[in-house]
Formats: C-alpha cells, sequence, structure tokens
C-alpha cells in the first residue's frame, strides 16, 4: 500500500450535472460543512485562485464553477475565442482545495427553451451595462442559476469586476437569495496589469500600453491621498497618464460614488475609479476605490 | 390542565420576517419534514383552501403567505381597494392546517432601493401580459423571493391563473430553482364560477351577466367532446354565449396550445381556453383545457 504525502492535492470531483451537484452541496450542508462557492468562466489565474484559497480558508467544502456563460457575450464579442484551458484549470483548483467542480455544458446550463433572465436595474444601467448591452442580465441569470444549483453559504467574487460584484450583492438582497458575498481584492502581475483571463490575448507591446490604466488609476489614488478632491482634475490626470501610453481606445473612464456608480464632481465620500479600454483587439478593465483618509 | 378536543385547530403562527420564516423553513427541513408553501394574496377562499388542503395533506409544514403585491398590479388596477381579510384568512388557514403564515409588510418585501425583477420572456407575452404590463414581471419577482424565503419542497398554484402557473414553471425550470410545482384544479361556486377573491367586487346583476364566462368554456368543452376541432367555429360559439349575456367587454378570448399559450386554428393536442373580461368594473379571467378523448 502506498501512502500519499501529505500535501499531496486530490484532484476535484468533476460534476457536468446541476442536479448532482446540488445534491453534494445539500448533502455537504445537512452533514454540517460550511459551503464556499467560487463562480469562474476557467482560463484561472493568480486572482481566481485567491477566491478559492480565502474559501478554502473559510469554508468546509470549496465548490469552483467553470462556465463560459453564452449569455453575457455579445454579437461580435469574444465568446468563441475566450480561453478555454480546463486541464491546466482543474490543476490549479486542486492545488488550492476547491473539492468539487462544476463544468456543466452549455446545453446543461441552457436548455433549447430557456426565456428567464434576471433584471438588476439601475446599477446595471452606466459604464459596462451600457458598452455591454444585455451583458449583466447574462451575469445576473447565470450567477442565481448557479446559487441554485449550489447553494453555498457564501459566494466569492472579485473586485476586478467592481459593478459585477455591485449587481450581485443588489440580486441577492433584492430576491433574499440566501447567500453571503464576499468580494476579493483585485490580483496584479508586479508589473501593475490587473489579472485577466484576457491578458493572453494582449502583444508585448499592447502589454505596455496596457499598463497605463493601473498607472493612471495608481495616480488617482496618489492625488486623492494628497488632498485633491475635484473629479475633474483627477480625470484630466488620468486622461494625460493614458493618452501619454499610446494606442488605448478608452471605452470609458470615471469616478463614480461607489454605490449608485453616479458621477461625482467631488469626492465626499467613498467613490471608485472605473475605467475601461481596447488596446489592440483586446478589452480591458481595471478600478480602484478612493478612500479620503480621515 | 385542560386537554384540547382532539380535532381543535391550531391558530397559524404569524411570521413578518423573511429572516425568521427562513429559519423556520430550514429548521423543519433539516428535521426531515416535508415543506408546503401556498402563497397568496389572501382575501381566501375555497379554492385557496383547497390548495392548503392538498399541501396540509401531501406535507409535514404547510406555510401560506398572504402579500398584497404592488409590483403586479398596474397603474389604475384595483390595488388600493383589493379585499384585505386578514382576520378571516389566519381562521380559513387555520382549520385547513397551515400552521405558518407569512404575511409580511410591503417594506418587509421591498425596500426603497428594490430594483431587481424576474422576466420570464415569451409565455409572458400574450392574453394577461399583453393586457397587464408589467404584470408577470411582478408575480415572477415576488414568487422567486416566497421562494428563496420560504425554501420549501413543493408550491400549490391553482390552474384558475393559468398562464401564472406556466410562468411560474418556466420560471423554475429556467433558473434552476429547487421547488416543485402543483397546480390544482380551478373551484367554482355551483352556478358555475370561478372562485375569485374578486367576485367580491360584483353587485348580484353582473354576477349573473359573469356566469357567460364558465359558460362559454363549459360550451367549447361539450363541443370539443362532440368532435368539433375548428377554433374559429368554437370560439365563435363562445362569443355567442358571452354576447347573449349581454354588459361583458372581452379583453381576450382564446383557444391557444396549452405551453406556448399561441393561438390555434385546431386542436389537435391538447388545448387551452383563456378568457378574460370586464363585467362592470371587475376585471375577471377564467380558462379551461380541452382535450381530445382519445
Amino acid at each position: 500500500m502506498i501512502s500519499s504525502p501529505d500535501n499531496a492535492t486530490v484532484p476535484p470531483r468533476v460534476v457536468r450535472s446541476g442536479s448532482e451537484l446540488l445534491a453534494i452541496v445539500r448533502d455537504a450542508r445537512a452533514g454540517g460543512q460550511k459551503v464556499g462557492l467560487v463562480p469562474t468562466m476557467g482560463a484561472l489565474h493568480a486572482g481566481h485562485a485567491s477566491l478559492v484559497d480565502r474559501s478554502a480558508a473559510e469554508c468546509d467544502l470549496t465548490v469552483a464553477t467553470i462556465f463560459v456563460n453564452p449569455a453575457q457575450f455579445g454579437p461580435g464579442e469574444d465568446f468563441g475565442r475566450y480561453p478555454r484551458t480546463l486541464d491546466a484549470d482543474l490543476s490549479l483548483l486542486a492545488t488550492h482545495g476547491a473539492a468539487v467542480v462544476f463544468a456543466p455544458s452549455r446545453e446543461e446550463m441552457y436548455g433549447a427553451e430557456h426565456s428567464t433572465y434576471v433584471d438588476v436595474q439601475r446599477v446595471s444601467e452606466r459604464w459596462e451595462g451600457a458598452c455591454r448591452p444585455r451583458h449583466f442580465l447574462g451575469v445576473a441569470t447565470v450567477v442565481l442559476k448557479l446559487f441554485m444549483l449550489a447553494p453555498a453559504d457564501v459566494a466569492y467574487f472579485g473586485q476586478k469586476d467592481y459593478q459585477q460584484s455591485l449587481l450581485i450583492r443588489r440580486m441577492v438582497r433584492d430576491l433574499n437569495v440566501p447567500i453571503r458575498i464576499e468580494v476579493c481584492p483585485t490580483l496584479r502581475d508586479p508589473d501593475g496589469l490587473a489579472m485577466s483571463s484576457r491578458n493572453v490575448y494582449l502583444s508585448p507591446a499592447e502589454r505596455t500600453r496596457a499598463l497605463s490604466l493601473s498607472a493612471s488609476l495608481r495616480r488617482a489614488e496618489q492625488l486623492v491621498a494628497a488632498g485633491e478632491r475635484d473629479v475633474s482634475i483627477l480625470l484630466a490626470e488620468m486622461h494625460r497618464v493614458i493618452a501619454d501610453a499610446g494606442g488605448v481606445q478608452l471605452d470609458y473612464l470615471a469616478i463614480s460614488d461607489h454605490q449608485t456608480l453616479e458621477e461625482l464632481v467631488r469626492i465626499e465620500d467613498q467613490a471608485v475609479a472605473l475605467i475601461a479600454a481596447r488596446v489592440g483587439s483586446t478589452r480591458l478593465i481595471d478600478n480602484t476605490l478612493l478612500q479620503l483618509s480621515s
């Protein structure tokens, strides 16, 4: 009999069927286990790993989901070429302690007659919602479906998708979904670029230009820390950082109330700087909270 | 010590808080009890009682809800004057075996910033959906909220609201809500009028005219039983019954596929006859399944 080394990683149980997933999560909770859920579209990186780590630290059972959700991609977006790296994803999930991975087919998630959507109004309308019509309808719908199939105690999302995390909090509040939402910090490469599954699309030259997104956010943080409150001055500085890099087409650049996402004139309370831009054919988003030092 | 008679009715536990309701239902299910849910808007009649009876017969714990849902009433509809008869409702529920009654305030159900709605497309578009814009958005939203607050094994609805029952089945299927939907037969007064909380609005003369709705449905059933398959003939006969009564303004009268609700030309399979009409200021609906005898 061969004994495993103590820190051997156990391959996660890969589940394809929603009803099987529901039974696993219900059994775990009935047995007194705390269940954490980490919904992803795969192509996992250290940002996702940090969510799994957090769940594994806080919960008895961590369930990750991998599903490239067609409902949240618009026509002409990158649904077809979105990176799909299941084997590498399973290795990463095993290393970080996800015991169950739900990786359903498109047919398992959306029957031919699917016609129900969850519409989180207001918070979905600006910024990403304005650039990507129906994107948040697809996000809210698939996340609610995953919450029904994996009725966990807690679900973990990244702050990188700031507006999405607000939207999910609102949905859970408004529809009384009994699950706690935790939003975890954005992870960055050493050069400052926010980790994203889409970064693999960038050429080396594009990647250099893309650094202006995080650089502009850092610049805003520095100015706010130094006492600047005037949003027009902050935005002008951010625009200058991005213009200097060249080759970055902004979709939007905004400093907004951190809850309503309405644009601000002055920073009086907590704000969020939001940015979306195209670098070559790659669309990137990033954000940072701007906190007044008291 | 005074012992209660065996068949004494125990007053139901009235719950005003969603979190308290969730705890009750979770505890019951964790203890192995099967839980049945009967959502209502109150003003209960024998039709509602039949749903509670069915739940009490099939489940260990029956939870009824009473909430006049503002989100499903349009401007100018009868939200304000909808009958509210809580004391009588509680007596009826006690008699029929509902142990828990959730009767939340409007504020408990819809916070000031509520902005999330469940949109069941297609099946919501025709008939009631066309006459009452946003009605089904309000229905689907409140029913999903109730399913989250009372995660029962089974929920019971009446066939009287035929399109609503289809919509709820679609929502549960599309969003993977883990609850079984049972649709129970319409109850009728001895004169044939479908029971409805809105029947109290009818004057005696209006009530007589309103009988033409159920009479037209009976006429269609008789013709189908006698071999008629041509929808135009069936509709002409139904229109004649209603016109003969006088004083009935039809919103719609249709013979549709029993699943898609699309209008039929011939009855080939199971169909549904749907009717909505105003008698005086009262809007009534009724329906019947038209089954081919094989």
